[in-house]
């Protein structure tokens, strides 16, 4: 089987996966429709390229947050990675490594933060942070990070509760026992883990903006919050002194009817006038996707179940597979578009369709 | 089979009723065009869902014309509960009561209403109505139904004559034998059933908005106006003096071409500017649902099919597992939307899809 | 096998007519999609119902060119009924007779213009002329409608040549042998009839507008003109003194592209400003549509197709049953809109779909 | 099996060309959407027909760059010819000069300039051009064609990489060993021939708009620029002096998410308002499309899947079918519409559909 497009690493994880682990993997919120949306809303827009520029030379780097990555895509942060790949999230760090990008790590991973980090080191890598019930938990996940040498802190804040994901709920979906949230053994008392491995209401839905405040107090690490969709929440973010704002609906896996995060990017980049930067994830799988966020005012975008495919095929190996093809893709995509380099990107570049 | 969402219910409806019941409930007018639009018009309604705000504790109460209940979903009239289940709009009655909400008994019930108020006394409860050419039919039902402790009338509006249900046809759709329409009972003269349990031509075409003072004579109990789709009628009802309106199209059971309510509500709502409560049914499948007709001003919204199926589940427990999951749904979406309670969520949680 | 729709007949006609019959009748010309367009253009049209209003008396009675039909549906000028039905011609004269509604006799008949009137005497009925290159033919046929009783001449404009319909030529349509266009036997030399029954080339592609005045000068008919899809030649038709404008596009039978009917309606009833009547065919197929074209401002519209499925069906009996079916359906939904009379069915009870 | 329209021929090529080759040239880049719009586009196009237009006498003649075509319908550059038919380009050129139209050939041709030529002693030809690397291939290119009588040149500005072709990287696409890209023999060192035939990297990525006029420097043939898509572009090739501009997309096979053509047809023939004559190709595949581009403004449509169809059919004559077939179902949409010759379609003759 050629591994041409992302899609191929898509059916070959609905393949060889277990049913539960597939279905966890793929699932979205009641109907499913904000997790296709995500995927529809880029062929809705048609790009404007341009002809007979030299693109010869063709450079795909730029930076986030003032680290240099080889082109703008990342992994997004999703959890129990040894679902995926018996090494897990260490897999997943040596392929971000590898191919020279940021890696969210999951609170919800199966290897520890000192795992990942051993796995690669040197590795750029930014933290994904809940906020537990329990405070001291969430507070020394963050200043371990910062320790481990995380470069940013990743707020998620469209997760108060789980979202409804029927298969999950036929499925019964649980941990295997051998897998464990590594970061968080110990953080509960009793045994129950219901919750997609955690005793449930271990997360916090009181938390507020001014939460930021005090995740700031504990870290000098900068703060970019996951999963605004409104320029309201955008201006908000920007207010209370975030460097930095994920587009993002969770892959569609909370608030079914959301909107794309395409979509909602047009808003939010509006409102935030370049004060911070804008990254999104969700419905990426090719690089025309990746140009097309750009040209939208993304600044990067985050790969969340392609990268669980690759893992999926080969680990480690799988994902670079996977980022390697995202890479040429887009590459050639700028080119196609008349673009050399990241910078020569604008908003003129693509259009909404009518249709 | 896990009941996991309501369209698990509708299979099994699907699965074990007898066909002419099954097509009897699912019948739309014409094409059906109406019926399935009703549907999927929610899915052209995007969130704008907000983060990080207090999640903690949910509050779905709300009042409709004055009384509370649990969260706002109520039981629409719809007739023959005995096809769906052998004690009919008993159980429909001790399942509304049993989880807080209001139930709006049908005047074409296959229980007596002293027989539905027996069965869960102190119940909400409205009573639906249709007027007869025979009035004093019509006015013994409303006063029956106040002295049963009923707390409001719903006069439906858009049944001059009954819409065409091809299925219906078909099936040459009769009530069984043993079931009869108990509050029509030696109402008519004559034996010939043959449209939908009644005499052709039973009810009366010539009733008009002036009515509404000829019920209002009868009873003391408030009027709610059902049917209403335009700004033109929802002005009028409000000048007429009903105290609710309920935006509907019967299910798509009448007029086929008539819009999605959710789509009518918005006309509905902005001509109404608050004198009077407006509420909606049709289409509600989940609590997403319920909640993207709340942004867009709804009181409350009611089910009429989803509750068939929840009967013909299981009975008073079937209806109570629908009721349930409809509930925490909507508790959710609210939570995930960033609304703690009724009052905050407005209309600017939701915007009309482009597509 | 009952039938309760028109799609019924449809599903007949299919089933049991020769194929070439059924291919010849289905026809749309090149990819069928104004074929298709004039039945999908009604499902985004959405109704505006008014409710209670006195419907216990409904009179679906109109008038076009000053004589009164039973209701606003008459039969469109298609060919070659004997394909459906042996009677043929004079079985669709008994049935509109029957009907109490206008039928326009095709020149393409299988029964002579005499056979038609006196199969249904005192029948109303008008003429459909096509203009041959022999100007000859087209007099006498004129003169010899106006001399039976014909009460109208309906002129086709939109085809000068024959469209491409794939099919006819796929299966070489001919005309079996035993049938004839009684019309216009002998108005042709030689026996080549490859074309739909006539040499190639009869019809005069040179016609214009000035030959309004030529037929003016034959006859005292009044001249409805039948093929116009926009405002500049409904303007030039007004001018030219027609009676009567029919928006057709020929059942998408000619220029494939061409648009919906019921979309072309708008633009020719705001240009006609009531100067003449305006009517329609193409895509009627219930009671809901004709209520739609009359409140989009039609006077009245015809049926092809349909017509040939009810003739398939049962000939003239079947004819009566697809208007019957129609009248019925249009009846209840004039009803359910609140209308009790065609004067009471206005612009305000429709709305184009976003959609 | 008749050869009814193009689609016939379409079948006929899937089912009888080896698989490499149908997929070679049916393939668009990455998810095919701009290769299927510029198909879809065409059906969101509808026409405005008049009526009572002399159209006995049809003339479908043009002019382009000065030269008279038959119809305004030309054979668009495709490469490999003979992966269609035996006889390759020979027979191409054959075609377009007995049909009296322009045949484009392509830089990559399976027959040399001079058998192209030489095949069809004084057909109206233009050569299509790549920039190479090697810069005095192509000079050399130029002048060949201009000597052997080619009247225009053809510079392809869409192609500084080719596109990725799913299909294409799946089949190991590769040219049969007897056919070579007769104009570049011997052009470049070494013997891979991995792209497409010829060795990686051969094309020249760094042309841009100066390099207009160094081939400007190297004939008196008129230079047309093929594959913009932007008002920017049309804008910026006017300026540079070229006589004419098709507006392509490179039949999808480039940047997938480009606009179909005939979408992007309307920008460029505003922005270059009549300064030169402007072109398309793609998805034309009947008469009434060819119709629709020219209302929106091209002067002439160039046809490509379509062309190598006819060869896989049967070569010449195959061809020559097809074209034939465009030619009449052209003249045939004219008539229908009211258009007697070329200069009397406008762009009030069509309207974009709502939907």
């Amino acid at each position: 089987m050629a591994m041409v497009c992302l899609l191929d690493f898509e059916a070959y994880a609905e393949k060889y996966l277990p049913k539960m682990a597939w279905d966890f993997f793929a699932a979205g919120a009641d109907e499913c429709s904000t997790r296709d949306e995500n995927i529809l809303a880029y062929k809705r827009i048609r790009f404007r390229p341009r002809m007979l520029r030299d693109v010869s030379m063709l450079d795909t780097r730029t930076k986030i947050l003032g680290t240099e990555i080889s082109f703008p895509v990342g992994i997004a942060p999703t959890g129990f990675h040894q679902l995926a790949w018996p090494d897990g999230e260490k897999s997943t760090a040596r392929a971000a490594k590898a191919m020279g990008t940021c890696y969210i790590a999951s609170t919800y991973s199966t290897c520890s933060l000192e795992e990942i980090a051993a796995a690669a080191p040197g590795g750029f890598r930014w933290f994904q942070l809940y906020i537990h019930r329990n405070r001291a938990v969430s507070k020394q996940l963050v200043q371990q990070a910062e320790a481990l040498g995380f470069q940013g802190l990743v707020l998620t804040a469209d997760l108060p509760y789980t979202g409804k994901r029927r298969n999950d709920v036929r499925n019964g979906f649980q941990l295997p026992p051998h897998m464990k949230l590594k970061n968080l053994e110990g953080a509960f008392e009793g045994n129950d883990q219901s919750e997609y491995g955690l005793p449930p209401n271990s997360l916090d839905p009181s938390v507020t903006w001014d939460d930021i405040y005090w995740l700031r107090s504990l870290t000098h690490l900068p703060i970019v919050i996951k999963g605004i969709l409104t320029k309201e929440d955008a201006e908000l973010a920007v207010r209370h002194g975030v460097q930095g704002i994920i587009v993002s609906n969770h892959g569609g896996r909370q608030l079914d009817g959301a909107p794309a995060t395409i979509d909602a990017l047009v808003e939010v980049v509006e409102a935030v006038r370049g004060r911070v930067e804008v990254y999104l994830d969700g419905g990426i799988r090719k690089g025309s996707d990746v140009l097309k966020a750009l040209a939208l005012g993304a600044k990067c975008v985050f790969i969340g179940r392609p990268a669980l495919w690759g893992l999926a095929y080969k680990g480690e190996e799988g994902l670079q597979d996977v980022l390697r093809i995202l890479h040429d893709e887009f590459r050639l995509s700028m080119a196609l578009a008349g673009c050399a380099s990241i910078s020569e990107i604008g908003q003129d570049l693509v259009q909404f369709s009518k249709l």
